[in-house]
């Protein structure tokens, strides 16, 4: 059978994870990967790749089967999803929650046009714990949900920490509280505050001569990002910083507690450890890929999410092969 | 919007929890209770609802929009779910792991020429714990995949050990080994034997003047439930089996452990804390009942598993819904 022929819309850390996990999964060959930067600078793993200019993505859009969209949900996806669902099958790990119905309605239009499918928002969260939350609250429709992200380094908050004047490095992890935890998965159903879940551990490099507990207060203080939270703050050297901050581990987990009508206690949770966070976001995209390209050869079109894909979409494995040795 | 009109085929453990379960879901109503022993003999919670002979199921075919059969695997559900596919939608439990390709093909066929759906062997496991299977195997496509039931009750290990002469009543514990669960989590990605990874733990009642070594020995060495295991055998009173052996906890856990191909380690663990089996089992039989009538509204017919199912079927929420407020 013909593999799926993936490309590669974007080469930053998603982008090479993908081009990584395009290698174990064998109904899968990876034919372009497409960026904005100079393409003469980026040199593909594989011989036989391709790498272009993203402005050159209509030449290949016979040539391709599955695009996967490794852009940021702030300003790339927005405005490449549209285009790229015009053009390809599409895979995509938007994540800016307050407008996910809006960029669902551009993507689905552009998607049903043009006859292609658009797996929108997938990955990690959004994505697998997106799809636990709606399996765990429909099979214990009266509980509670939580859901705890850490530890683990948050991009968009380390972005933030560096934006502070006098930073010249910073590094956020995102650390579930352990107390809120014991509680939640004790079965009692605790209201908890958003300080009381997690804790925000910032690791800062600092520029020489700068006003240290200036630059803690602007951190502490920032709204949406710290000023809810509990959020230490820890100056560290250059090298520390390389040396101990280099990685991106995350996980974290989507837990719903509850009672059946009988009054008996149950307690649903998924979790996950990732020693790298966008090895194995770009690992659930695949999947998402595959699944993107059957419901297309299926004809059923436009934007979907995780939501509306059946498990069997994601394995490489038949529908009686599932029956018989997974059910 | 009109209720989904639901029947419970069969009126034991799980049957009675599905009466309560209905309870949970506003868009479901508990139409009729079927029955192979004498109708007069069940009163139902509530008023309203019929309760009749199994033999007269066919006069409730237009009554009834999802049947949910709550029969056993062993004699009740090879004879039943190809008959009751052929007269309504349907929802069953089916486990016995060795024929599920050949029952998936009988009730297949009865459900496609009656145009009817027919959800086959969902609940927990099989169900939940498959569905977490092909997609931690998906996302994960280099990994080691283990399955952890308990601590709980093993009903067809308690019936075995029942069946042993001088044996009044008995209890079997299903116990994972907290070391195999350690290492397992550890991500090291061991091989385990069978005996490594559960224990089984059971309490007996025997008759007056029994060989309570006989017992034993007849317990630890039957094949296929316990001599591949090591199985604890405790003698108690009635009363003590009574008071301290009344319940039906389960649970366990689907776990995977693997790498993606930069060399980073993950883990992905999906686990269920359950103080009733057959209540939980059947809030899952009822939420594959909803998948099942929408599916069966949009036209889609024959059997099918929960990896056949979008997620988005087992929700009553609506799929704007979903989008704004789940993903």
């Amino acid at each position: 059978m013909a593999k799926i022929r993936i490309g590669i819309i974007g080469y930053g850390n998603i982008g090479r994870a993908a081009e990584w996990a395009v290698e174990q999964n064998g109904d899968m060959d990876l034919g372009v990967i497409l960026t904005r930067r100079d393409p003469g600078k980026i040199k593909p793993r594989k011989t036989g790749v391709a790498v272009d200019s993203l402005d050159r993505a209509g030449a290949y859009a016979d040539r391709i089967d599955v695009a996967i969209l490794c852009g940021g949900s702030a300003t790339d996806l927005p405005e490449q999803g549209p285009v790229l669902a015009a053009l390809f099958n599409t895979v995509d790990s938007y994540d800016t929650h307050a407008k996910i119905p809006d960029y669902f309605r551009e993507v689905n239009r552009a998607a049903l046009k043009a006859g292609k499918t658009a797996v929108i928002s997938t990955g990690w969260d959004p994505g697998l714990f997106s799809l636990l939350r709606v399996i765990e609250e429909s099979v214990l429709p009266s509980g509670k949900a939580y859901t705890f992200w850490g530890p683990g380094v948050s991009q968009g908050h380390s972005d933030a920490i560096r934006r502070v004047p006098g930073v010249r490095d910073g590094r956020q992890y995102t650390i579930p509280i352990e107390k809120a935890v014991e509680r939640v998965r004790s079965g009692e159903g605790p209201e908890l505050a958003t300080r009381e879940k997690h804790l925000r551990d910032c690791y800062v490099v600092a520029e020489e001569g700068a006003d240290l507990e200036r630059i803690r207060r602007d951190i502490q203080t920032m709204p949406h990002y710290f000023s809810d939270y509990n959020t230490q703050v820890t100056f560290v050297s250059r090298e520390e910083m390389d040396e101990k901050h280099g990685h991106m581990p995350h996980g974290g987990f989507v837990m719903r507690t509850g009672q059946t009508a009988d009054g008996t206690g149950h307690a649903v949770e998924f979790s996950l450890r990732l020693e790298s966070n966008p090895a194995f976001t770009a690992s659930v995209l695949l999947a998402y890929a595959r699944a993107a390209f059957r419901l297309n050869g299926e004809g059923v079109t436009g934007a979907k999410t995780v939501f509306d894909i059946a498990p069997a979409y994601l394995s490489p494995r038949s529908a009686e092969e599932l029956r018989k040795e997974m059910l």
